[in-house]
């Protein structure tokens, strides 16, 4: 993929976030890494999407010096860069405030696994990060919140579980590519509404058995799998 | 009807799901049975609703052959075939995750018949189903889940009682034809939601006597009904 | 105002319903009196909203026998009826089954008043009727649900407080015309909202006090008003 | 800036709250100052917000007193007058009973600071006012509402908690100018509803710590900020 049509990409998939009603004004973003390159492309800070252009979307280099752009980059491409070092399988990355997700982040809580739903997309619970220390707040703050995520994946596979909750914070979701993870971004938010519903009729609700989390991550992953027509090539991201 | 025009019907559908946002992606799907010609139309896996035509749309023999379309039929077509073969009464079927009714379904409760907006089309309560055991999760799982639903409906007239809750799953609905099941699908959505706003506001709310369940169905229902103006013969269903 | 004019404001005040997320399908209907004509125009049984004309729409007289129309009269009729006889000071009616509000019929509660936005224009609480007695059920049902409106209403002054929940059912609201009732309805599902979340927020929350009660509809009531540009005249209702 | 560019300004930013979801019919209102002419502009009271022009918005002297426009003010006018004399940092307010802020209005409980989409635009928790005393509720009722909110601010900066919850009736915020004050009553709902869920989570949950609560405040506002790239210069106000 040239510079060109990645930044499209990124252009597009940011733009897909207020169409999924994930962000209010311009609270997420979306980056993307070319990792051969050792580029990344995001959305710049406080840039209305309807006016990202390819003109104007951030490129940085893997340090986050700005190589191109009209506009300073997100203040959460720290973040990005620490996920993309940390998670080598992964090329993109989507941060939201969306409401319902942001309720478990704020209630620092991670998402119980309580049906297929979830577990078509993320295998188990999906984890919230610890609070960070005083330091790591006056210190830098960003790249601390970035590597919490890190040390929070020790032990899961984030391939297998795409996104994360920032305590106090939001969501972040990421993927192969920015397609998977924007779709990443939408089902996290559903899933978080749904668990809560499913709280408020049962207060004790146990999450799925292994036996059927195993079950449904192998439709869809892995050699055995028979689910395999979802349809991420474009910006009408759907599955199932 | 012609394989045709039950394409065409089960095309239709199929797309009134988003319109009534019942689904994300493509989060769902409309099955339907010529019983004469012993052939199932069936959105296929994966296809963006907006894609759909009577042209790609899936064709299978009873056996879940695919006899006819340009892509594999959905994986829930094994639900499908075990409620056509269990519910002799009925010719279409829907599957969605909607959201309310999903909340139900993982917190694995059945939804009490808690006024007339659900009387007027389930009889009682929405039952929900058993979990599966796990040699049904490791074996046939989608044939498991069909059966698990008509064992479900032992003593419950699945024509009386149009829908089911999959426990950690999300939510079937049936009738006589395409428009009726999603039909019920819309209701037993809003119905899911009111039910948990009702028992927010009332716990130990009780459901409607046995006497109002029947004076309601019955309005619309059987030999003595006077409420028989439903409109359910296109995309535009509509009732009461 | 003529019939032909009154049918008009009946047919438009119906389509306002679905505009304001009141209805799914044809869950509703708004009717109106000509007192001096005996007449009542009301919204066909299962009729789409976007098929009612001039021309569809059913009149009666006051015992309920259709005048003119190309459909049945709402199954509601009679409920309407006997809100017309009990209340002489109103001449318009709308029922829906509006989410939040058939929250509280459902749990069988009286919304209390929380606050300024339900105090502007309901003075007090919105009561919710009793339970019909299973001869009241298998009798004239509709007759006997108008008729537990009304009985609830003893001691309330059906203007001061212009809409009623009905128990296990949904919401009637009435006004001096269509846009009044089709006013209250919306404020009704929107106060009956704020209410569960109040009490979510505050499960011992008390009503506003007396006094407070007072000022506020006294501000848009009666003989002191100051707050009196509500713009109730045509299908764009608005107020304050 | 003129007073016609000023009336301009107040007019789109009413017609925002609509947009935005924050109000049903005309429940809601924006008005401005120009200090150095005297002068208030702010919506009429009752008039819908697409009737309103820079030919009929309502514009006063410090004392309320009708200068120009085609209407009567707001009767929330001597609110506004009591906030603009008040707190001599703002230049613009908004009034609403938006839902989710209003039902903390309602439970009398003041919104904490659970998270980073509140910190950063409210340097902690939002006060909501004392109930009004029965001589101020019959007296002059407005005049005592924008009292209570000033006397509820003693010891907190208007400008850093741009905000505010009245007991048992809705929300005011408000900014340097219109844009600032519109943004604030987007978040404010934003984070309203976010907290209840957060609540329903984790009924003990704690409100950020002060030094996130710093940093958060502090990348926008001071000396240090480095978060400086919002853009609230015309309808379409985005930040972040």
């Amino acid at each position: 993929m040239t510079l060109q049509e990645l930044k499209l990409e990124v252009v597009n998939a940011n733009k897909e976030l207020p169409k999924h009603g994930l962000v209010k004004f311009s609270w997420g973003n979306v980056g993307a890494i070319d990792r051969d390159k050792g580029i990344v492309v995001i959305k710049p800070v406080g840039m209305p999407y309807q006016d990202l252009t390819v003109d104007n979307v951030a490129v940085t280099d893997l340090d986050g010096n700005l190589i191109d752009g009209a506009w300073e980059p997100s203040v959460d491409l720290p973040i990005h860069l620490e996920l993309f070092a940390g998670f080598p399988g992964i090329n993109a990355i989507v941060h939201t405030h969306s409401t319902y997700a942001t309720m478990w982040a704020q209630a620092r809580r991670d998402i119980p696994c309580f049906g297929t739903t979830h577990a078509d997309y993320f295998y188990g619970t999906v984890p919230c990060t610890r609070e960070l220390t005083e330091a790591e707040i006056n210190g830098d703050f960003e790249r601390a919140t970035g590597r919490s995520i890190v040390e929070r994946f020790e032990g899961i596979d984030p391939c297998a579980v795409p996104g994360v909750l920032v305590a106090s914070h939001g969501v972040f979701t990421w993927g192969k590519d920015v397609w998977e993870a924007v779709h990443s971004a939408v089902v996290i938010e559903e899933i978080a509404k749904m668990a809560i519903g499913t709280l408020l009729l049962s207060e004790s609700a146990s999450p799925v058995p292994q036996v059927l989390l195993d079950r449904h991550y192998r439709r869809k992953h892995g050699p055995d799998a028979y689910f395999t027509h979802d349809d991420y090539g474009n910006g009408e991201v759907s599955t199932k």
